[in-house]
């Protein structure tokens, strides 16, 4: 491979980023300078975080500039390395962006795949379940959440990379877990792939009653990764204290301006209910605290994930729309050729 | 006066309580039984929360029955006594209902008003700054709202009895206030009479510039009284791990169904906001927490309140439904001729 192929952001989307978003150039391999390392990418990070990062909406990254590689997560190994601190050989994560090949500062690397949790699995987990996926879940779930033993959890998107590792979490933390997930393959997927004590289809036309007969006794956990309609069901269901934590908005693809619902005032104040944003990269000290039991629970066959793996980097400019249309089932990753 | 006047509730109000949902009978002065004391009432509350209280929908007290005395905060004195914990002439707070004398059993009584607390002050600010809104207020900013010296703090309903507690307390701890009020009387209102460091009149057409350029960078706490427009400006407007208090809804006299407006899980999202409920029965536990300071203030002149007193038990009925047009100033309270 002579060249290194990039995605770059071709216009701004008002919404949901497709295809036509972007384009694919080639352009030669860069050469690392003092203090840069060289990194071919393995795997490329698709997240629905993406439709935020590129819409010129307020978000808590600076949006992408047309004409510049697409922001993303991804994977590598470090091909030539002028920095003292990195080596040839290593794995290493961090927004490396939608490209074959990265030139990197050293700075921008966030971390390296160490043995001690990786060995044995793939360098993918890296930006899933061993990743952003799994920080959030875990820190959201239990700093945010605060979950008891013994509490009803609900996790909107149970089936997603975030949700099933939540409703997994919750359940060693002794938790009954209930799934919302679109579709019946999805809400099985939650009850028989990661365990939740009960999954609801949103889609379902008696979702409302089909949810309430799920929760019991209320709600005292929710853990919402899309807003709208499943988040307006599950308020009227909190128990007194709830902690509802705010982790993603996938079901609306625009928020400028914001879309309409009901509103949750009444809800908060008579549960005296506690909702909290949550944003990964806040926690980004304390990858260890989440990751070391996490990658533990995956070895005791504990916790389990899956992937949606695209190979090739022609597939990336489709695969935001993608998700947003729920055609994955799994964590949804791009796996570039270069590694063999 | 040999009957006791007594209001009832006559019919169950969707929404606000107009006078007509009541009805005022007279019926003989009751005798204490055993463990029963015999209270005049001289102050009958007039708040917000009354409207949940005659309403059908969920809440956080049970709605009171058609036909009952309607459920009310009050001051009185105790003229007869058959319990050893109380004694003729004390002079007690409670929900002892519209009405101008109450049979209670003891246990009904919430608190006697100390001189410690109340010696040279009215009766009725144990209604008011001295009561259920000053423990709001205190116990609402201070544990919930968790106020930092520096943090901008938007009150809504700033010139209400809670609101105006809230902005002086926020400001004795260091924090620059914003209050928003209905009208222009109200907003100089916030600024003259309790010291607001500005107030922007809800009802200006550019209101949400106004309060803009009233909150600088942002807006660190907001307090609300309201729900409806007045949030939807300020949720905008949120700095990084902003608190908001939802301590009260009166924009909407009903939620059932909940009203729509825009949602605010990005700005919940983006800001890593936490959005808590507070109910004041929850701190009955903490009255003397709330109540000693704020007394210490009002006698070293740095807590203004205000009073709007209606004479006689007849005002009664129509009462809510003014509090809910804005039609008072100040702590709105019944005052009966009973004891001179």
């Amino acid at each position: 491979m002579a060249t290194n192929r990039q995605v770059l952001l071709h216009s701004r989307p008002v919404g949901i980023p497709e295809a036509s978003d972007f384009r694919i150039v080639e352009t030669p391999i860069p050469e690392p300078g003092k203090g840069q390392v060289l990194v071919r990418n393995l795997f490329l990070s698709i997240d629905p975080a993406m439709r935020g990062w590129v819409n010129a909406a307020p978000n808590y990254l600076p949006p992408v500039e047309i004409g510049a590689v697409m922001r993303s997560f991804s994977v590598g190994r470090i091909v030539a390395s002028k920095d003292a601190r990195w080596r040839e050989g290593e794995l290493v994560t961090g927004l490396f962006g939608w490209q074959e090949w990265a030139v990197l500062d050293a700075g921008q690397i966030d971390r390296k795949l160490e043995d001690r949790i990786y060995k044995g699995l793939s360098p993918s987990t890296a930006l899933g379940v061993l990743g952003l996926n799994g920080l959030t879940a875990y820190h959201a779930l239990l700093e945010v959440g605060q979950p008891r033993p013994g509490d009803t959890v609900v996790v909107s998107s149970g089936a997603g990379s975030v949700g099933a590792c939540v409703g997994q979490i919750a359940k060693i933390a002794g938790c009954r877990t209930v799934g919302v997930a679109g579709g019946t393959t999805k809400a099985a997927l939650c009850r028989e792939a990661f365990g939740f004590d009960a999954a609801v289809d949103y889609r379902s036309p008696d979702f409302a009653a089909e949810l309430k007969a799920a929760c019991g006794t209320g709600v005292d956990v929710y853990f919402d990764n899309t807003s709208g309609p499943v988040s307006d069901a599950v308020f009227g269901l909190l128990r007194k204290r709830a902690r509802v934590v705010v982790c993603g908005t996938v079901a609306f693809a625009d928020w400028s301006p914001p879309p309409q619902g009901p509103r949750i005032d009444r809800h908060v104040l008579v549960a005296r209910a506690r909702v909290e944003g949550f944003v990964a990269t806040d926690w980004f000290h304390r990858w260890d605290d989440a990751l070391v039991p996490l990658s533990a629970w995956m070895r005791e066959g504990r916790l389990a994930h899956r992937e949606d793996i695209l190979d090739g980097i022609e597939h990336a400019p489709g695969s935001i729309a993608g998700l947003y249309r729920g055609e994955n089932l799994g964590k949804r990753v791009i796996r570039l050729a270069g590694e063999s």
